[in-house]
This record gives structure tokens, sequence and C-alpha cells, in this order.
């Protein structure tokens, strides 16, 4: 890391299938209108519960990525 | 909650009269630019003093809201 | 409070008028199957927002009761 | 805010009424001793209950109060 | 989410597998005895260690689950 | 540890002698409805004043007991 | 605990015995100056070692106490 | 603070200088795109280290700014 | 440190400098009425902003002094 | 457990694959030089990002480890 | 404290009487292989449980001894 | 950041100059016995106060380094 600035934003992904793959589809989302991305970390991680088995994983990240100057 | 992704935002409401309106008069801040907002949390609730009473309530929220694909 | 033992349990209320009776709701509905109450403290305040308003305030709650020996 | 020093304390307010109210009733005996007071931030919201429904709301709170030179 | 109110319980799940298998068998047991199960949240992630590899995974989640009326 | 599921209860036990005899009095009074009690964590350490003394220490802990099959 | 206010005050005490008697010295050096106290919460332990051994425990705690109307 | 909607945003700056360096330019380039900024607040302080010296002061700060009506 | 009880207050200072400025302007003001100050740990680092530049750094310190027997 | 003395490392291990890879490869370096490993517990998750996709997941993970009398 | 540099270690210390005597179990083996320790502060207390009785209390404290130069 | 494992350890520097200093003078000490230093982060910032002004600033950091294969 140089002498940078770095926003950082912060989603909750989805996944039927895993807690990873909800990351994976915050981050992808984030990068369809953010250019940059350097890290991620976890907030929190969540899910919803459909008929006594876990229906969607929920992760909330924060993304860091650089300010173009 | 289906398999969508969520961006999450900061805000402080702040109101003469209660800690409950100064979150609605942030959720419809918010509502102004942002549409599909699901939830809200509670970050922090503080206060303004004039003259030995509470002038403003003021609380910070975070408003989840649904990214349209 | 003398030399008795307490045991915790964690309610989330909901109310579509206020957190103070998203509070009161959950305490109630505690009441139906427990005991000698003797406090609460909110853990957590969120809420659903539905149109860009809030529709439900969620309040969690942790709440204290006395043990009968 | 300028140059200033504040001292913080922290203080329990209670009432039979609201969240609210327990915050003001706290504010104000807080105005009896101190003067300047210029904020303060809730630290933990509990309340006694009694009979199964709340009986007094206690909000514990921090109060900055500017130190004249 | 409606005007209901949700109880929320602790447990730990354990997997040889994974951390979302640990989540998985514990959100199971818990369907054995609560009906409703609604939401769960990651509190802490644990393991115990055999051997210089990880033998189980142990996951603690809350469980909320919505109270019949 | 094996491959099992624990269930986590939250206890506040009091004693006029010291916190360790709090902690143990909580333990014995959940064992009376609880079986197969695993570990306790201390989440909270209180305690009552009257006439400037330490009346009752009050701590508040965890217990995880086993889930049997 | 009825409609009144209570200050809280942050003390360290310390005591070459035992933690339970660096929080009674901590009270009662508070009861010099203090009336009404009420309760007590611990915020941090912790110890001087001196030779290899503890020489000093010392317990952190706020006391909170009632405000005379 | 009068009846206004603040919106909070998160930035990491960094600088080879100093902690508070890095705060400065972290203010500056949000200053870029964002108006009417009103107070930061400091969430992480890390650097990166290079040859066994810190290379880059690297502060997250969280911005609020008002949003105009 | 030896069998003594320490007394904790908090207090925000403010500088236009920098933070450390900031932290003795808080020490030096406890100092004109309170003695033996033995430490001080930071609470929270903030700032107000003015014109798109930091205004004044405002770090909130705890001062622990001796109690003289 | 017995009446042992164990100590606590920190690691963070990383793996282009998933979290649960990043651990296991943290305590498989850490056996390496250390025997008696007892279990270990998650301290934060984070991960990398490269062309908008995540490049490494990195888990921060406290390794527990019996001490040899 | 004088301008020396200090290293933090973390134990985690058990004992068959109380939690103190698990805290000084944990400091005497520190002291086998590490010179100059200054402090500790606690950072966890829990235990195990035998036939519904405490067996064993664990105590996890951060360490901290001065570096020789 | 590639397919390594750091190891992370605890420090308190101390400095009668600056808060940035403390953390120079922590760092460089580590590199006395620790190679492939990358990054550090601040867990507590303190200082002892000597005759009414701060004597030594000392700050608490995590340092992390590569371990080598």
């Amino acid at each position: 890391m140089s002498d940078h600035i770095y926003k950082i934003i912060e989603l909750t992904g989805s996944s039927p299938e895993s807690t990873d793959q909800a990351i994976r589809s915050a981050v992808r989302k984030a990068g369809e209108t953010v250019k940059h991305m350097d890290w991620f970390e976890v907030v929190e991680t969540r899910g919803s519960i459909q008929g006594g088995e876990v229906e969607f994983w929920q992760v909330t990240i924060k993304v860091g990525f650089r300010i173009e100057s």
C-alpha cells in the first residue's frame, strides 16, 4: 500500500450455498460500480432459516477500494 | 430475503421531539435518493443540550437497501 | 436483590408504534410463560422499512427472572 | 466546539413513562449542579419489571460539559 | 417480519467437515424441539485441534424463532 | 469435545461471600434442571452495596450443556 | 429502584490478597465521601507482578449511588 | 447542530509522516467530492512496515457531512 | 503501584494542532483541580472539520489519580 | 482440560480457496514449531481482492497449546 | 514505567480452587521462561463443569514483561 | 499479500515525545529479533503522568510478520 486514500463501503451478500459464496457475490456486485477494490473484512455472518434448514447465508462485509487521484 | 445484495449506509438523524422521530427523519431523508430500503439498525444515540434541557435527539443508524440487478 | 439465582432469556419484540412499545410487547409475551421477571436490558434496536417509512420497530432485550427455590 | 476542555460524567435516569423521559430527568438533575452542559450519549438502556409490566425505564448516559477557564 | 415476538436461543454446533456444516447441524438440532425458526447469527467460531490438524469446527450461533400467539 | 450439539443458557448467581461462590451457586442451580453441563464463562461481575459494604456478589455466566441425541 | 437519579463513578481498588478484596477496598474508600451507594460493576481486572508473583490485585469498578433530591 | 440529517462515510488515509497527517489527507480527499463536512472520528490506526521501520501510517476514519435539503 | 485507591475521571481535550496536544491540554486542565494524577488512557479520537480541513482535534481520555488517605 | 497451563498465539493464515482452508493452513504452520495444540478461535476474517474477485482468504486465529511441565 | 519496550503474551491458567489461583498459576508458569514480568490483565474467565460442580477455573490473562536492552 | 502465514505479536512501546514515536520505538525493538515485519495496528494508547504533565506515551500495538517457509 502506497500513499493512497481508500474508501470503505458496507455490503451484505447472500447465497443459498455457503458463507464464502455470499462474500464472493457481494464482492462481484460491488465490482460492477466500483474500481480498484483492494480488500474486504467480514462484519457479521447471519442467515435465514426455512423449514428447519439454512435457506440463505448472509454475510455483511466492508470493502475497501482506492480512490483515483 | 432472497438471493439479493444489499448496500448499507450510515446516517445521523436529529429531532427536537424524540429518539424515534430522529430515526424516522433519517429514514425519510435517505428515501429521497435511495430505493428499496429494507431495514435499519441503531448505531448510537446522542443528543445536544441547551439551557439544561435536551435540544436535539441525534440517532445514528445503518440503513440497508437492496441493489437492483 | 437477595441470595437468589436469576435466569436470563433473550427476546425480540416488535411494534408499528415505537421502540418503547416494542419492549413492552416483548415483556408482556414473556410474562405469559415466565414468572418473577425482575429486569430487562436492551441488546439491539432495529426496524423494518416499507415504502420509505419505518414499518416495525424491533427491539431485542434480555429479561432476567428469579428461579423459584 | 472551540478550544475548550470538557468533563464527562455518567448518570442513570429513571422514569415510569419512557426511555426519552428517563434521559430528560437525568439531564435536568445534572443541571442542578453542573453548568455548560453540551451533549449526552446513551450508554445503556435497562428497566425494572413489576407484575409483568415495565415499571421504570432506566437509561445510563454520559453528559459532557465545558469546564470554565 | 410482522407484529410478532421472537425468542432467541444460543447453540454451539460442531462438525469434522466445515464451519458451515457446524452451523447446519446446530440449526437442525434446534429444529427438533423448536418451530418457526426464522434466522441465525454467528456469535463465535472455534475448533478443537488433534494431532496438529483441525478436529472439530465449533460454531456458536443465536437462533431466532417466532413465539406462537 | 466430539460431534455434539450444545445449548447455552445465561444465569446470574449471587452470594454474600465471594464472586467464585456466586458462580458456584448459579452452576448448582442450573444442575437441578439441566444435565451434561460442560463449561461456563463469565459475562458480567456486579454486586449490590448496603451500608457502604458489598452485600451480594452477582456474577452472570453462560453455561453450555450437551443436548442428548 | 424507584424514580431516582443515580451518578456513576469509576474507581480502581488494589489489594495484596485477592480480586474480591480489591473491590471491597474501593467500595469502602468511595463510602468515605459518597452516600447512598447502590451497586458496582467490574470494568477491568489487572495486577502488578513482582519477583514472578502477583503483587497487587487491581480491579477497576463503576459504583452507582443515588443523588439526594 | 440543528435539525439536519448527516451522512457518514468511512475512509482510510495514509501518510509516510504521521497519524495526524494520514487523517488530514483523508479529510482533504473527501472534501473533493463532499461538501458540508462537520466531524470525523478515528475507527482504526494501522501502518505498513518496510525494512524494520514504519513505512505508511494508515488511519481509518468516519466523516460526517450534512445533507443539503 | 502500592495499596492505594485510584479515581478515574473522563475528559475531552481539544487542540487546533494535533491529537497529542489535545491530550496534553486535557491533562493540564485536570491538574488544576486534581492532585496525584498517575496515568491516562485514550477513549476516543474525534475532530471538527471546517472549510474542508481539520479544525480541532478532540481526544477523550480517562485520567486516573490516587485518592489521598 | 486438567490442571495445565496454556499459551495462546495469534496467526493469520491465507488461502486462495476458502476461509476454512486459511484456518487449516495456519494451524498446520503453527504445528511445525509448537506441540500440544488444543484449540483455536477466529479473531478476524478478511481477504484481498484482485481484478474484482476474492484473491486470498485471510483468517486471523488464536491457537491455544499446552505448556509442558 | 520508564522508556522501555514491553512484550505481551497471552496465557490460560487453571486451578481446581479459585479464579485468583488460576491467575497465580499462569503467572508462575510464565516466570519459568520469562524475566521482568511487570503486569497482567484478565482477558476471559471460564471453567469446566463436572458432575454439576465447577471442576477447573480457567482464566486467560495477558502478561506484560520488559524486553532487556 | 500472497499465500503466506503471518504471526502476530503484541508490544507496548513508550516515548517521552509522542504517540507516533512510541509506535516507532516498539517496531524497531521488534525488528531486533523478528524479520519480515509487514504491518502493525494500534491496540491501546495510554500514558504516565508526572507532576501534572504527560511523562511517557505508551502505545500497545500488534505487529504481523511473515513466517519463513
